[in-house]
């Protein structure tokens, strides 16, 4: 080994690791500095005055279920989703574990941050942060969607940090200064994960995929443990999607409409995925990923008095949508504008959430006291007769601008930002494959044995 | 291809679209019409008075955590329990969900109208009404187990439809005119899901499926599969029969009884499968299924005080009944009675949920005011001086009679609907086969060469 | 066959059968002798005095959903963790399965039977007693993580009898005679189950362990189940370590800082197993245990007031002393010390545990009326003006001196029960192969195929 390859090899061998301590040491100095508990948290030691409730009435006890819940998505969820790749299976269920791992921790502090800002004070952490860094954490996986089998894991690291601070200030925006509605999030966590991604994998298009296109697909098994990530995903979007509502009624509503969503949403998927098949027959893919877009479509209004009704057609729509999306514009993006997705996260996410946002922003306009009765308030706090519905419903639209804007600028330059060759991206040939960065073990003994009579040696083992 | 060839290929590539579409259209249709939020889900626009309580008496925190168990049971358990077929893991798990995101729909609107007729006015839907729907859903699942492999996704949805009428039909009686208690479904969900499948699969029997009898098996790592759904239903099923109790003790004591009922028949089912085995070795099979009798036959007395010991007890039997089903009664039933029973659905929910009905008609002999206290009334709102604990024992009787002749009847009856040639349904060699179905995607590379090897492909290649 | 073979064939296939029977029996017995429900869960036929409160207060809302999450962490946590394994994928979930069901019946027992020394009266179950046993049965499958592959059913069996009992008086000394703070168990669970195991497998060290070491080891596809078991666990610890202690803010601390401290740990973890890679790979190994050790590091302080800061280097120094373990301890203890570790628990639940337990008698050296306020009283009942924060720490210490005692004898002594010839222990040449207790099915019909081309049949079918 030369000297100059040695150097590179140490430097290749180091990068994760010194990007990892690196990342952790800084994030507990700044929760040492920045961060101490919510008052439901430190109990009778907070410092706050609100501290003489009933247990029961712990934000812990009408969270923390939907806390799991959610958890289980971004980890389970998420992570098994993207194992449908033959040879991607260790690094997408374990990459998607250690950026979740650390996004979670610096979404705390630049969310906290930000909500300081209002508050003043030091950022404060309990169940409720818990779910909103989760949130975040969520949008980061989805632009990982994007990229996966493309990407070194300090490329996506990168991406982590920049795009944990991007998720954060748009929904400052959106929610603080903007005061727009988007509890389950179709605008701040989906369309802007969707959007962000599909910009930098543009960024870091490579010409030459095709030469590890024939790892760029599922087998069997890998299809199987796939789906265990989709029904997490679809089981558990009522709770994400109600997640951070006001308790009460508007909890319980927001679960039972993404409930209907999603079931309508997958009879729509199963008959367009086999309508769209020229043998009539099913495609995996789509049943993977389009059976979810009713939860995302429904992430903005669920919370909302869309009623079941109006959250069924939500779903059946977004299902159609999905599946013309991986059937048709999947194809467009990769050959006309150069947009290599690996997991369609634009049929799953992207346009599920905009037509998310602009449903949440049509429902906001019917939102009178003849609908909402003394709820009105709860769910619209900013409408007044001064405010009426139809401006709370432009916010929503204007969210919806500011969140495209901001995910497309933003994934341009970190897209450029992670183009320079410090990550140890892979090669084209090495893509979808997880040997570049696993220890990955050898095949079962059966299989060694007919193996053996590939290369020839057999006839040495049984003589 | 000739035009009656492409007449038959194009009604094929169109059959399940159209049933999809169809019948989610007519959901959403009677959804409009007929559905509106509880007064729980939609707050102080609710149209009734009780209004006023806190949060923290929302049916929402009372029942959500169980739901959410209850419809992983219903996607992920019966979904990965039926995996263990070694290539029909697609179709098992996806139609699963595709029969249950339907069924979930249509029950809420069949169990809500049966419910109208005693209350008057709207269907109302809530965290209740979607536990409901998703035990409905459990027994048209169940039915799918005993004709898995052998029926067309448009066949499994038509049955889905009689189904979910009978289903409620035979609810209705049961708990709103016989009186009847039965939390978990013994006689509803698990005896009514286990006849009416098995004669469903009694009249579509085919007498050529040794055809592909080779498929209709496990492989090792559909084995491991499979175990996943094992072991959430067993999980589970203490929050599947407390989900919907009466709040506080009751509740608190399903879960409890059942918890204890499970963990006595995991023993009862490892003994009696290793004991039945010439070699003493243990059957996946059994495993898999009967270790989840305990939970069957505890769903009518569960919410009773049948105590840890009596729980027990039944568990213990349960499982063996149910591993001594898998030994001698399904291949009698195969080779006798033409009923091909693909997952043992009668080993699992037939036998157990009878004896199940029959360990609640005893128990309910002992509903005492000594026993329950106070409690009595809130357990057996109908025992009174006039009513005594006898009567209630007989009506529990009645409700198994009732709940068979339903069942069998019914399921006779659409079996011969579902046997009109109309289905699409797969031919003797296609059956256990996803391929018929679902784009199905090549092996592994590594299989692929090694599958030249046998094509004697090698050569070229090698070359 | 001889009749002395025969004799001996027949002992093996009645062993376990016979073993689970009697086991059951003694354990239904048992039950109907001394148990009853606690009031919480008869209700009204309650014999205490504190049965008016509301529904909301039953201890079912605030313990049950905790409850579940440590129920998938004892089934789906430790049983999938243990699938890597590439042929004994059936004995490690199943086996789990089974040795679980088991020791949380006979845990309710004997647990229960010591708190009646304090109380008198009967064995009171509810879902707290539930949670209980279900930690007892974490701690018997550390210990089955230790030998796993290399012993029989009947001696885990034995193995879990001996193991409950000497858990539970380790368990009451600490909590009930020293008063020790340990919520999560560092020491009563982890320390104590992994250094029990570590014991029993050096006394049934094999020296030529090393005929099925081909088998000790994993294939790609069962990698991947095992992250089932560690991303459930990891998910789920944040409910373990919380869900005994006590309501409302403490339990939502606990949970927090849990959760911090896994976040922490998994980059670490990763920074690690990259590092002491000669090529900078990860190893799957390392990402599937050590990541956890967060959570068993957090189990003593985690509802202490150590803060995210403290949690976070906590988990930190948690993971880089588990994959340094892993990394050189394990080969150490194998080659010198005969102690082969199957699973590594020494990394994952030993040293964790004992750090665990340091950083727990540190935390409590904290304990003043400053830093928990009216607090103090909740967390510490013990720490008064006469027993000083100091004194704890100490007490806390000795709990860790005397656990390590307990375990240490504890497992030489039933290592070498378990060494006597009657379980039908498997062969050095039959560990870790699944064929030796259960029926295997055959390979995929395409590899059996291939497999003929191996044993030159392939002429015969291809003519």
């Amino acid at each position: 080994m030369t000297r100059g390859r040695y150097r590179e090899h140490r430097a290749m061998r180091l990068r994760l690791p010194i990007a990892c301590i690196a990342l952790e040491v800084i994030l507990i100095i700044l929760f040492g500095v920045a961060v101490e508990y919510d008052h439901d948290v430190s109990g009778e030691a907070g410092h706050k005055t609100n501290t003489t409730h009933h247990d029961y009435e712990n934000e812990f006890y009408y969270r923390y279920p939907s806390f799991q819940d959610v958890h289980v998505m971004i980890f389970i969820g998420f992570g098994f989703l993207m194992t449908f790749l033959q040879r991607y299976g260790f690094s997408s269920v374990g990459f998607n574990f250690l950026i979740a791992a650390f996004s979670l921790q610096l979404a705390t502090l630049v969310q906290g941050f930000l909500h300081t800002i209002m508050t003043g004070g030091k950022i404060h952490v309990g169940v409720e942060s818990m779910i909103n860094a989760d949130f975040c954490t969520g949008s980061v996986l989805i632009s990982f969607g994007a990229v996966l089998g493309k990407t070194s894991p300090v490329q996506m690291l990168t991406m982590a940090v920049f795009e944990v601070i991007l998720f954060s200030v748009n929904e400052f925006i959106l929610l603080s200064l903007l005061n727009a509605k988007d509890a389950g999030g179709s605008m701040t966590i989906h369309t802007f994960g969707a959007y962000f991604g599909l910009m930098v994998t543009r960024v870091l298009y490579r010409p030459n995929l095709d030469k590890s296109n024939k790892k760029n697909s599922s087998v069997y098994h890998s299809d199987i443990f796939a789906m265990i990530g989709t029904l997490y995903l679809w089981m558990f979007w009522p709770s994400f999607n109600s997640a951070i509502t006001l308790h009460g009624d508007i909890q319980h509503r927001t679960a039972l409409n993404t409930y209907y969503s999603l079931a309508a949403c997958t009879l729509s998927t199963y008959a367009f995925s086999a309508l769209l098949n020229h043998e009539g027959k099913l495609d995996m893919v789509h049943i993977q990923n389009a059976a979810l877009a009713g939860g995302v479509a429904l992430g903005t209004a669920a919370e909302m008095m869309i009623t079941p009704f109006g959250s069924m057609i939500v779903g059946f729509l977004a299902g159609a949508i999905s599946v013309l999306g991986y059937r048709f514009i999947t194809p467009f993006l990769e050959s006309k504008l150069k947009i290599q997705d690996t997991c369609g996260v634009h049929n799953l996410h992207g346009m599920p959430g905009i037509l998310g946002a602009i449903v949440g922003a049509i429902t906001s306009l019917a939102a009178t006291k003849e609908h909402y009765g003394n709820g009105l308030t709860a769910v619209f706090p900013k409408i007044t007769s001064d405010f009426p519905a139809s401006a709370q419903a432009g916010m929503q639209a204007i969210s919806l601008v500011v969140t495209l804007g901001i995910a497309l600028i933003g994934g341009i330059i970190v897209g450029f930002i992670l183009k320079l060759p410090i990550y140890g991206a892979p090669s084209d040939s090495q893509c979808f494959e997880d040997g570049v960065y696993w220890e990955v073990p050898g095949e079962p003994e059966d299989c060694q044995e007919l193996a053996a009579v590939k290369s020839g040696e057999e006839s040495e083992k049984l003589n």
